[in-house]
């Protein structure tokens, strides 16, 4: 692939730097992979083969979306508005038992044609065959973390739970040197996996140097029973076996208790919150407030499609804003400037990847997406950040650059052929129909 | 203007009756200002002058916006994040005591051109200026209800009260035989006005047969200063006055009790649900569950922009269904059709406007949308409501007539040039931070 040499230009730079440097008239400079250089435009005659012009738009980092079963997008809108146990044994669990490596494979692409043109340049993935997602992302020249469910039971893709740790070791020597794909160890739940699986599976995150990632205290339901099995609650448990580190991401984190909280913040344990997820299975809120202010670092996800129905992190963003003043009753908690450092550089941080991405600063890989505001919704701009978290929305986004290389330019994907996509996607939900029905 | 004779074919209708009937393959024949035909169009043969292709999108009744104030589109963003007190004494009052006629045309014309490019053809509208308001939506081609915003202090626009009253007459008057405006009697809310100001309002309202809008038990601060100034909470003081009747559209009802609901229901009162707006300033959650089982019709508006920020009917949608099952904790509750009803047909009923809009029926209006599916976030379609509610977006909408017009094809705007009313908006932005530095 041919290195990279590009200026993006006449655009207002939000860096998400520790600062939150906002530059009027900026300029990117891109070399290969990298920021070469973040500033002023003004004056300046740097040359390059290409040039990106942000038309007085934003520039900012590509968001982050750090919870996701991206295949889920062949089942959005499947079956709703139902009972959680209704809408997963009759209608997600019966589905996914037919799937195949083809399935997630189109799932998955679809899912990143959603992504990328809703301004998503990085997402951590949970699911089943989930080498599929990897090449899939790869193929999208999207960056992610990922990594193949584990459980007691069964696997389509794996067989029995001991094949399942040898897939995911062989996932993670497969993409170990990657610059896009990364893997985790990624067991289900505390009530789907077997303190025997969940120790196997830490061990093996700690010896390949990776995340481990696990769903956390996200039903009232799940808290009684690991309650009942093991005689603590979720974050409790697992404390006791070993397991709330600093390489432990936790998903969504609803019913944790301020004991939970401070013990996470202790450990370093990272969170994403899935507000929309969370809102439409009646799930809970979870204590956002309170995990930011301990200290505890936070991401915002969007979960599968079947549960929020979109991949945006615009419309996930709104709602984390709104959601939270309404559950505190104080409009001033969550303003937007955090907000959107949840989307961006507090989610590489919880995906342990601030070092790469989140934030637009010298030396980091060039992740950055391109805001057009000259649209009546976006118009007259007091402040950026309101109306990105508050106003803009995912088809909003002109451009994308991930790792150096355009992947959307005035909104056309550079790297997927959406028709040829969403053709096999309907192709793929003739069958879904049939399975549940 | 010449006479409409338009067929909108090859999509999938969701009519929006009484049945929510779904016509796959439809097409609608509009004829002058109204729906001549709705059903199949398999093997109908039926010509007209203009045909619009909805290339597999839905068709469906334009969005209802129950309550705006449509001319804040130039405050948007201006403040945020802010204690109550804080954004309206040290921002939006100061800056609505210097804005003019002009102002509110132009910031009228802005959120005219948002509304539509987001589905919404009938809106419903609160402010100062209000002649302005409805010049600009009669320029726009949209459906509305306006009214002058009163209260006890002097107004920028008409001074003291009494002339907001004679201000109001004179809009009524001068709207009353007018296809798309319509005038409501206005009251700002219980704590803005006296008695005295709300009788006399009331018996306008009366007087010219139409409907009465006052914001109700917004906050919990408005709920203790009733109670305060009048020895009763919001809805039984309004009980009291006798205003509590079927031409009363109470904007909020955020905190009302059980008894309050059994009252607004028997008396027929409608109800604008805000919950976006509600969020963002903290102000609480509308029972709307319990407000929709004991029989009150409820619709959906934004509120201004500037507790919002947007004026998207779509994510006002996503927003209510999700909202109502977290607090509720039940995910069955708000379904996806019942939120497109409150967005469509309940919106029509909240505005009495429910023999000319809200379901496309024969005889009624021509206020049709298109909604384009063909896009990875809409792909595959299992089921056309949720993925109107949970999935879809403002800017997903294509197509749009309003009274048999259409003022938008392929999210070309047909009677308002954006350019120009952006130029205009960034003009008025200028002042705007001069008024509240």
């Amino acid at each position: 692939m041919q290195q990279s040499d590009i200026i993006i230009k006449n655009g207002t730079i939000l860096t998400m730097n520790r600062e939150n440097t906002v530059i009027e008239d900026g300029l990117i400079h891109v070399k290969g992979d990298t920021i070469s250089r973040v500033g002023s435009g003004g004056g300046v005659t740097i040359e390059a083969e290409k040039t990106i012009d942000a038309h007085g738009g934003l520039i900012l980092p590509g968001l982050i979306n750090g919870h996701t079963h991206a295949a889920m997008s062949l089942f959005r809108g499947l079956a709703d508005d139902l009972p959680l146990m209704d809408w997963l044994n009759n209608y997600i669990f019966p589905a996914e038992r037919r799937i195949d490596a083809d399935f997630v494979f189109t799932g998955t692409l679809l899912a990143c044609a959603e992504m990328i043109m809703s301004g998503t340049t990085t997402f951590c993935d949970m699911y089943l065959f989930e080498k599929e997602a990897a090449r899939a992302a790869r193929k999208a020249q999207m960056r992610c973390l990922v990594g193949e469910v584990l459980y007691d039971f069964p696997s389509p893709n794996y067989g029995s739970v001991e094949k399942g740790l040898e897939y995911t070791e062989s996932l993670i020597k497969k993409w170990q040197n990657d610059p896009l794909v990364s893997v985790a160890v990624e067991p289900h739940s505390l009530f789907t996996c077997s303190p025997d699986l969940l120790i196997s599976a830490n061990e093996m995150a700690l010896r390949y140097e990776v995340p481990m990632v696990i769903h956390v205290a996200e039903t009232l339901n799940e808290v009684e029973e690991v309650k009942e099995k093991y005689g603590k609650p979720p974050v409790e448990y697992l404390y006791s076996l070993g397991l709330l580190d600093s390489h432990l991401i936790a998903d969504h984190c609803v019913h944790v208790s301020e004991q939970d909280i401070k013990k996470m913040a202790k450990n370093g344990t990272r969170v994403i919150h899935n507000p929309e997820s969370n809102m439409k299975l009646a799930s809970g809120i979870a204590p956002v407030t309170e995990l930011i202010t301990r200290g505890v670092t936070v991401g915002l996800g969007t979960d599968g499609c079947a549960s929020n129905n979109n991949l945006d992190i615009f419309t996930e963003m709104d709602m984390t804003a709104k959601l939270h003043k309404i559950q505190t009753m104080d409009p001033t908690v969550l303003d937007s400037v955090t907000v959107l450092r949840m989307a961006t550089i507090e989610g590489a941080k919880a995906l342990g990847m601030e070092d790469i991405t989140g934030s637009l600063e010298t030396g980091k890989k060039a992740d950055i997406i391109i805001l057009d505001v000259d649209k009546p919704h976006l118009t007259p701009m007091y402040n950026p950040y309101s109306h990105i978290v508050y106003a803009a929305r995912g088809n909003d986004v002109s451009h994308s650059i991930i790792n150096g290389q355009p992947v959307m330019e005035d909104r056309k994907l550079l790297t997927l052929d959406i028709e040829e996509i969403m053709e096999r996607a309907r192709e793929k939900a003739i069958k879904v129909r049939e399975w549940v029905s």
